[in-house]
Protein backbone atom coordinates (compact mmCIF):
# COMPACT_ATOMS: atom_id res chain seq x y z
CA UNK A 1 0.00 0.00 0.00
CA UNK A 2 1.04 3.68 -0.61
CA UNK A 3 2.72 5.68 1.72
CA UNK A 4 -0.04 8.49 2.66
CA UNK A 5 0.50 9.61 6.15
CA UNK A 6 3.98 10.76 6.59
CA UNK A 7 5.24 11.19 10.39
CA UNK A 8 8.07 13.49 11.78
CA UNK A 9 9.56 12.64 14.93
CA UNK A 10 12.51 15.16 15.54
CA UNK A 11 15.10 16.12 18.05
CA UNK A 12 14.94 19.39 18.77
CA UNK A 13 16.78 21.82 16.38
CA UNK A 14 17.34 19.12 14.24
CA UNK A 15 15.04 20.96 11.69
CA UNK A 16 12.45 18.11 11.65
CA UNK A 17 9.54 20.86 11.49
CA UNK A 18 11.27 22.50 8.44
CA UNK A 19 11.62 19.18 6.52
CA UNK A 20 8.10 18.03 7.95
CA UNK A 21 6.29 21.68 5.98
CA UNK A 22 9.10 21.77 3.20
CA UNK A 23 7.85 17.94 2.51
CA UNK A 24 3.87 18.38 2.87
CA UNK A 25 4.14 21.83 0.90
CA UNK A 26 6.28 19.87 -2.09
CA UNK A 27 3.45 17.41 -1.96
CA UNK A 28 0.81 19.35 -1.99
CA UNK A 29 -0.64 18.36 1.25
CA UNK A 30 -0.89 19.52 5.09
CA UNK A 31 0.83 19.42 7.17
CA UNK A 32 0.09 19.18 11.13
CA UNK A 33 2.33 21.18 13.69
CA UNK A 34 0.72 23.98 14.98
CA UNK A 35 -2.46 23.35 13.48
CA UNK A 36 -2.75 20.46 15.62
CA UNK A 37 -2.30 22.49 18.63
CA UNK A 38 -4.57 24.64 17.91
CA UNK A 39 -7.18 21.30 16.84
CA UNK A 40 -6.50 20.16 20.17
CA UNK A 41 -7.92 23.16 22.10
CA UNK A 42 -10.71 23.51 20.10
CA UNK A 43 -11.47 19.68 21.01
CA UNK A 44 -10.09 19.96 25.04
CA UNK A 45 -11.31 23.24 25.80
CA UNK A 46 -7.64 24.19 26.73
CA UNK A 47 -5.34 27.20 25.79
CA UNK A 48 -3.16 26.38 23.16
CA UNK A 49 -0.42 27.78 24.60
CA UNK A 50 -0.94 25.48 27.85
CA UNK A 51 -1.12 22.47 25.50
CA UNK A 52 2.33 23.45 23.39
CA UNK A 53 3.86 24.27 27.24
CA UNK A 54 2.01 20.43 28.30
CA UNK A 55 3.85 18.30 25.93
CA UNK A 56 7.10 18.54 27.09
CA UNK A 57 6.84 20.01 30.50
CA UNK A 58 4.49 18.13 32.53
CA UNK A 59 5.97 15.07 32.51
CA UNK A 60 9.60 15.33 34.57
CA UNK A 61 12.57 13.87 33.18
CA UNK A 62 12.86 11.54 36.54
CA UNK A 63 10.11 8.58 35.80
CA UNK A 64 9.98 7.95 39.92
CA UNK A 65 8.85 11.65 39.87
CA UNK A 66 5.66 10.94 37.55
CA UNK A 67 4.57 7.73 39.31
CA UNK A 68 4.63 8.73 43.19
CA UNK A 69 3.98 12.89 42.64
CA UNK A 70 1.25 13.30 40.19
CA UNK A 71 -2.65 11.76 40.83
CA UNK A 72 -1.29 8.75 38.97
CA UNK A 73 -0.43 6.98 42.33
CA UNK A 74 -4.04 7.09 43.53
CA UNK A 75 -4.85 5.29 40.27
CA UNK A 76 -6.31 8.87 38.81
CA UNK A 77 -5.73 10.25 35.38
CA UNK A 78 -3.60 13.71 35.22
CA UNK A 79 -4.42 16.82 33.33
CA UNK A 80 -2.04 15.32 30.56
CA UNK A 81 -3.53 12.04 30.32
CA UNK A 82 -6.86 13.94 29.38
CA UNK A 83 -4.50 15.66 26.89
CA UNK A 84 -3.34 12.50 25.67
CA UNK A 85 -6.69 11.03 24.93
CA UNK A 86 -7.51 13.78 23.32
CA UNK A 87 -4.12 14.37 20.96
CA UNK A 88 -4.79 10.80 20.07
CA UNK A 89 -8.35 11.23 18.89
CA UNK A 90 -7.40 14.21 16.76
CA UNK A 91 -4.91 12.70 15.04
CA UNK A 92 -7.00 9.26 14.22
CA UNK A 93 -9.52 11.87 12.71
CA UNK A 94 -6.72 13.45 10.47
CA UNK A 95 -5.31 10.38 9.42
CA UNK A 96 -8.86 9.23 8.35
CA UNK A 97 -9.73 12.43 6.56
CA UNK A 98 -6.53 13.16 4.75
CA UNK A 99 -3.50 12.18 3.13
CA UNK A 100 -0.67 14.76 5.27
CA UNK A 101 3.23 15.44 7.44
CA UNK A 102 2.47 15.17 10.96
CA UNK A 103 5.09 16.55 13.04
CA UNK A 104 5.59 14.83 16.59
CA UNK A 105 3.02 14.27 19.32
CA UNK A 106 3.80 11.14 19.12
CA UNK A 107 1.93 10.26 15.86
CA UNK A 108 4.50 7.72 14.74
CA UNK A 109 2.71 5.01 17.66
CA UNK A 110 -0.82 6.57 18.14
CA UNK A 111 -1.02 5.17 13.86
CA UNK A 112 1.23 2.50 14.10
CA UNK A 113 -1.46 -0.13 12.99
CA UNK A 114 -1.72 1.95 9.88
CA UNK A 115 -0.93 0.32 6.48
CA UNK A 116 -0.44 3.27 4.45
CA UNK A 117 2.12 5.17 6.91
CA UNK A 118 6.08 6.43 6.59
CA UNK A 119 7.38 6.95 9.52
CA UNK A 120 10.38 9.21 10.37
CA UNK A 121 13.01 10.06 13.05
CA UNK A 122 15.17 13.29 12.24
CA UNK A 123 18.34 14.30 14.28
CA UNK A 124 21.58 15.88 14.24
CA UNK A 125 24.88 16.07 16.07
CA UNK A 126 23.98 18.27 19.31
CA UNK A 127 26.60 21.12 18.31
CA UNK A 128 24.94 21.38 14.92
CA UNK A 129 21.42 21.44 17.05
CA UNK A 130 22.95 24.04 19.35
CA UNK A 131 23.67 26.48 16.51
CA UNK A 132 20.52 25.70 14.27
CA UNK A 133 18.66 27.02 17.71
CA UNK A 134 20.45 29.89 18.70
CA UNK A 135 20.11 30.92 15.36
CA UNK A 136 16.46 30.78 14.91
CA UNK A 137 15.85 31.39 18.65
CA UNK A 138 18.24 33.08 20.11
CA UNK A 139 18.86 32.92 23.92
CA UNK A 140 16.10 31.98 25.90
CA UNK A 141 15.62 32.72 30.12
CA UNK A 142 19.39 32.96 30.23
CA UNK A 143 19.77 28.93 29.70
CA UNK A 144 23.33 28.35 27.58
CA UNK A 145 21.81 27.08 24.47
CA UNK A 146 23.39 23.29 24.62
CA UNK A 147 21.72 23.14 28.03
CA UNK A 148 18.23 23.72 26.38
CA UNK A 149 18.60 21.07 23.68
CA UNK A 150 19.71 18.54 26.39
CA UNK A 151 16.86 19.49 28.40
CA UNK A 152 14.80 19.38 26.06
CA UNK A 153 15.70 16.00 24.39
CA UNK A 154 15.02 14.46 27.83
CA UNK A 155 11.73 15.84 28.22
CA UNK A 156 10.46 14.80 24.65
CA UNK A 157 12.48 11.12 25.17
CA UNK A 158 10.87 11.20 28.74
CA UNK A 159 7.30 11.88 27.33
CA UNK A 160 7.30 9.86 24.35
CA UNK A 161 8.55 6.60 26.92
CA UNK A 162 5.90 7.67 29.21
CA UNK A 163 2.93 7.38 26.77
CA UNK A 164 4.25 4.98 24.54
CA UNK A 165 6.25 2.63 26.52
CA UNK A 166 8.91 2.52 23.18
CA UNK A 167 12.58 3.92 22.91
CA UNK A 168 12.64 7.36 21.51
CA UNK A 169 15.45 7.71 18.71
CA UNK A 170 15.86 4.17 18.16
CA UNK A 171 16.47 2.97 14.81
CA UNK A 172 14.26 -0.37 14.85
CA UNK A 173 11.18 2.15 15.77
CA UNK A 174 10.66 4.34 12.14
CA UNK A 175 10.76 3.23 8.79
CA UNK A 176 13.74 5.89 7.95
CA UNK A 177 15.88 8.12 10.75
CA UNK A 178 17.95 10.48 8.64
CA UNK A 179 20.80 12.90 9.94
CA UNK A 180 19.58 16.54 8.98
CA UNK A 181 23.10 18.11 10.18
CA UNK A 182 24.98 15.53 7.33
CA UNK A 183 22.26 14.50 4.69
CA UNK A 184 20.91 18.19 4.69
CA UNK A 185 17.29 19.53 5.34
CA UNK A 186 17.12 19.88 1.14
CA UNK A 187 18.18 15.99 0.83
CA UNK A 188 15.89 14.58 3.72
CA UNK A 189 13.05 16.11 2.06
CA UNK A 190 13.94 14.58 -1.42
CA UNK A 191 14.03 11.62 0.14
CA UNK A 192 10.38 11.71 2.00
CA UNK A 193 8.86 13.55 -0.85
CA UNK A 194 10.48 10.39 -3.12
CA UNK A 195 9.38 7.62 -0.46
CA UNK A 196 5.57 9.47 -0.27
CA UNK A 197 3.14 7.04 -2.14
CA UNK A 198 5.79 4.86 -3.13
CA UNK A 199 4.91 1.17 -2.92
CA UNK A 200 6.69 -0.93 -0.79
CA UNK B 1 32.13 16.58 0.39
CA UNK B 2 30.66 13.99 -1.90
CA UNK B 3 30.16 10.64 -0.46
CA UNK B 4 32.39 8.57 -1.17
CA UNK B 5 32.49 5.23 0.64
CA UNK B 6 29.39 3.72 1.97
CA UNK B 7 29.33 1.75 5.31
CA UNK B 8 26.31 -0.56 5.84
CA UNK B 9 25.80 -2.08 9.08
CA UNK B 10 22.97 -4.73 9.56
CA UNK B 11 20.65 -6.81 11.43
CA UNK B 12 20.97 -10.40 10.50
CA UNK B 13 18.40 -11.61 7.97
CA UNK B 14 17.69 -7.65 6.80
CA UNK B 15 18.94 -7.89 3.57
CA UNK B 16 21.50 -5.65 4.41
CA UNK B 17 24.07 -7.23 2.16
CA UNK B 18 22.34 -7.42 -1.22
CA UNK B 19 21.73 -4.09 -0.97
CA UNK B 20 25.46 -3.21 -0.37
CA UNK B 21 25.82 -5.31 -3.30
CA UNK B 22 23.35 -3.84 -5.19
CA UNK B 23 24.35 -0.25 -4.24
CA UNK B 24 27.81 -1.06 -5.23
CA UNK B 25 26.82 -2.79 -8.56
CA UNK B 26 24.39 0.06 -9.94
CA UNK B 27 27.12 2.59 -8.74
CA UNK B 28 30.09 0.22 -10.31
CA UNK B 29 32.79 0.59 -6.99
CA UNK B 30 33.26 -2.74 -5.58
CA UNK B 31 31.59 -4.24 -2.43
CA UNK B 32 33.61 -5.13 0.39
CA UNK B 33 32.26 -8.35 2.27
CA UNK B 34 33.63 -11.49 1.35
CA UNK B 35 36.47 -10.02 0.00
CA UNK B 36 37.05 -7.87 3.48
CA UNK B 37 37.38 -11.51 5.19
CA UNK B 38 39.97 -12.69 2.61
CA UNK B 39 41.85 -9.81 2.78
CA UNK B 40 41.96 -9.97 6.72
CA UNK B 41 42.83 -13.10 6.46
CA UNK B 42 45.71 -12.73 3.62
CA UNK B 43 46.76 -10.20 6.40
CA UNK B 44 46.59 -12.12 9.53
CA UNK B 45 47.44 -15.50 8.55
CA UNK B 46 44.57 -17.14 9.63
CA UNK B 47 41.99 -18.93 7.27
CA UNK B 48 39.18 -17.36 6.18
CA UNK B 49 36.39 -19.27 7.66
CA UNK B 50 37.91 -18.64 11.43
CA UNK B 51 38.14 -15.03 11.14
CA UNK B 52 34.33 -15.34 9.25
CA UNK B 53 33.27 -17.04 12.84
CA UNK B 54 35.22 -14.74 15.12
CA UNK B 55 33.20 -11.59 14.21
CA UNK B 56 30.26 -13.08 16.01
CA UNK B 57 31.25 -15.66 18.12
CA UNK B 58 34.27 -15.03 19.97
CA UNK B 59 32.57 -12.29 22.21
CA UNK B 60 30.26 -13.91 24.48
CA UNK B 61 26.90 -12.25 24.82
CA UNK B 62 27.21 -11.70 28.66
CA UNK B 63 29.76 -8.95 28.61
CA UNK B 64 31.25 -10.14 32.36
CA UNK B 65 32.56 -13.01 30.51
CA UNK B 66 34.32 -11.22 28.18
CA UNK B 67 35.87 -9.48 30.82
CA UNK B 68 36.68 -12.41 33.28
CA UNK B 69 37.08 -15.58 31.23
CA UNK B 70 39.32 -14.14 28.26
CA UNK B 71 43.20 -13.71 28.55
CA UNK B 72 42.15 -9.84 28.81
CA UNK B 73 41.75 -10.20 32.63
CA UNK B 74 45.80 -10.68 32.98
CA UNK B 75 45.93 -7.57 30.97
CA UNK B 76 46.73 -9.08 27.91
CA UNK B 77 45.58 -9.38 23.90
CA UNK B 78 42.82 -12.10 22.83
CA UNK B 79 43.23 -13.21 19.23
CA UNK B 80 40.07 -11.55 18.72
CA UNK B 81 42.11 -7.91 19.81
CA UNK B 82 44.66 -8.99 17.26
CA UNK B 83 42.02 -9.79 14.86
CA UNK B 84 40.75 -6.21 15.26
CA UNK B 85 43.50 -4.56 15.04
CA UNK B 86 44.04 -6.03 11.26
CA UNK B 87 40.83 -5.45 10.45
CA UNK B 88 41.31 -1.92 11.54
CA UNK B 89 44.19 -1.83 9.13
CA UNK B 90 42.80 -3.49 6.47
CA UNK B 91 39.62 -1.54 6.34
CA UNK B 92 41.43 2.03 6.61
CA UNK B 93 43.59 0.95 3.20
CA UNK B 94 40.58 0.17 1.30
CA UNK B 95 39.08 3.56 2.40
CA UNK B 96 42.39 4.99 1.04
CA UNK B 97 42.75 3.31 -1.70
CA UNK B 98 39.06 3.52 -3.53
CA UNK B 99 35.43 4.61 -3.55
CA UNK B 100 33.59 1.53 -2.51
CA UNK B 101 30.65 -0.62 -0.16
CA UNK B 102 31.85 -1.92 3.37
CA UNK B 103 29.34 -3.82 4.92
CA UNK B 104 29.65 -5.34 8.79
CA UNK B 105 32.64 -5.35 10.77
CA UNK B 106 32.58 -2.15 12.41
CA UNK B 107 33.35 0.03 9.43
CA UNK B 108 31.34 2.72 10.47
CA UNK B 109 33.06 2.67 13.79
CA UNK B 110 36.83 2.54 12.06
CA UNK B 111 36.37 5.08 9.45
CA UNK B 112 33.97 7.66 11.72
CA UNK B 113 36.96 10.27 11.45
CA UNK B 114 36.47 10.19 7.44
CA UNK B 115 34.10 13.22 6.09
CA UNK B 116 33.79 11.43 2.82
CA UNK B 117 31.79 8.61 4.32
CA UNK B 118 28.21 7.93 4.26
CA UNK B 119 26.93 5.44 7.01
CA UNK B 120 23.85 3.42 7.05
CA UNK B 121 22.04 1.01 9.34
CA UNK B 122 19.55 -1.63 7.64
CA UNK B 123 17.14 -3.24 9.86
CA UNK B 124 13.77 -4.97 10.01
CA UNK B 125 10.97 -6.44 11.99
CA UNK B 126 12.07 -9.94 13.44
CA UNK B 127 9.55 -11.86 11.55
CA UNK B 128 10.39 -10.98 7.96
CA UNK B 129 13.96 -11.45 8.68
CA UNK B 130 13.25 -14.67 10.36
CA UNK B 131 11.38 -15.46 7.17
CA UNK B 132 14.03 -14.05 5.15
CA UNK B 133 16.79 -16.19 6.60
CA UNK B 134 14.97 -19.30 6.54
CA UNK B 135 14.27 -18.68 2.70
CA UNK B 136 18.00 -18.24 2.05
CA UNK B 137 19.71 -20.65 4.33
CA UNK B 138 17.19 -22.55 5.38
CA UNK B 139 17.19 -24.60 8.91
CA UNK B 140 20.57 -25.16 10.54
CA UNK B 141 22.25 -26.85 13.58
CA UNK B 142 18.32 -27.41 14.40
CA UNK B 143 17.56 -24.34 15.98
CA UNK B 144 14.70 -22.74 15.41
CA UNK B 145 14.84 -19.65 12.81
CA UNK B 146 13.78 -16.80 15.02
CA UNK B 147 16.10 -17.80 18.27
CA UNK B 148 18.96 -18.49 15.63
CA UNK B 149 18.11 -14.69 14.74
CA UNK B 150 18.24 -13.14 18.01
CA UNK B 151 20.92 -14.74 18.74
CA UNK B 152 22.81 -13.07 15.85
CA UNK B 153 21.83 -9.67 16.81
CA UNK B 154 22.94 -10.36 20.57
CA UNK B 155 26.32 -11.55 19.26
CA UNK B 156 26.63 -8.46 16.93
CA UNK B 157 25.43 -6.05 19.04
CA UNK B 158 27.58 -7.28 22.12
CA UNK B 159 31.00 -7.25 19.56
CA UNK B 160 30.19 -3.78 18.22
CA UNK B 161 29.67 -2.31 21.71
CA UNK B 162 32.96 -4.44 23.26
CA UNK B 163 35.27 -2.83 20.81
CA UNK B 164 33.40 0.48 19.48
CA UNK B 165 31.80 1.94 22.94
CA UNK B 166 29.03 2.58 20.70
CA UNK B 167 25.03 1.16 20.93
CA UNK B 168 24.70 -0.52 17.54
CA UNK B 169 21.03 0.23 16.07
CA UNK B 170 21.09 3.66 17.57
CA UNK B 171 19.85 6.17 15.08
CA UNK B 172 22.12 8.80 16.17
CA UNK B 173 25.12 6.77 15.37
CA UNK B 174 24.57 6.74 11.64
CA UNK B 175 23.62 9.46 8.68
CA UNK B 176 21.08 7.37 7.72
CA UNK B 177 18.76 4.03 9.07
CA UNK B 178 16.13 2.62 6.76
CA UNK B 179 13.75 -0.62 7.37
CA UNK B 180 14.11 -2.83 4.32
CA UNK B 181 10.87 -5.06 5.54
CA UNK B 182 8.59 -2.00 5.17
CA UNK B 183 10.07 0.32 2.79
CA UNK B 184 11.97 -2.76 0.71
CA UNK B 185 15.61 -3.30 -0.69
CA UNK B 186 14.76 -2.00 -4.34
CA UNK B 187 13.80 1.21 -2.51
CA UNK B 188 16.90 1.26 0.20
CA UNK B 189 19.09 0.69 -2.86
CA UNK B 190 17.68 3.84 -4.67
CA UNK B 191 18.15 5.97 -1.72
CA UNK B 192 21.71 4.96 -1.58
CA UNK B 193 22.91 5.56 -4.28
CA UNK B 194 20.96 8.62 -4.60
CA UNK B 195 23.11 9.63 -1.51
CA UNK B 196 26.16 8.76 -3.22
CA UNK B 197 28.59 11.67 -4.18
CA UNK B 198 25.42 13.89 -3.17
CA UNK B 199 26.67 17.02 -1.66
CA UNK B 200 25.95 17.31 1.73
Amino acid sequence: MANRIITISREFGSGGRTIGRQTAERLGIPCYDAELIQKIAGESGLASEYIREKEEHSVHANPFVNIFMSDRSNGGFSMQDYLWSVQRQVICEIADKESCVIVGRCADYILKDRQDLLTAFIHADIEKRADRVEQIYGEVDDMPVLKRVKDKDKRRKTYHRFYTDTEWGVAQNYDICLDSGTLGIETCVDILCGLYARQA
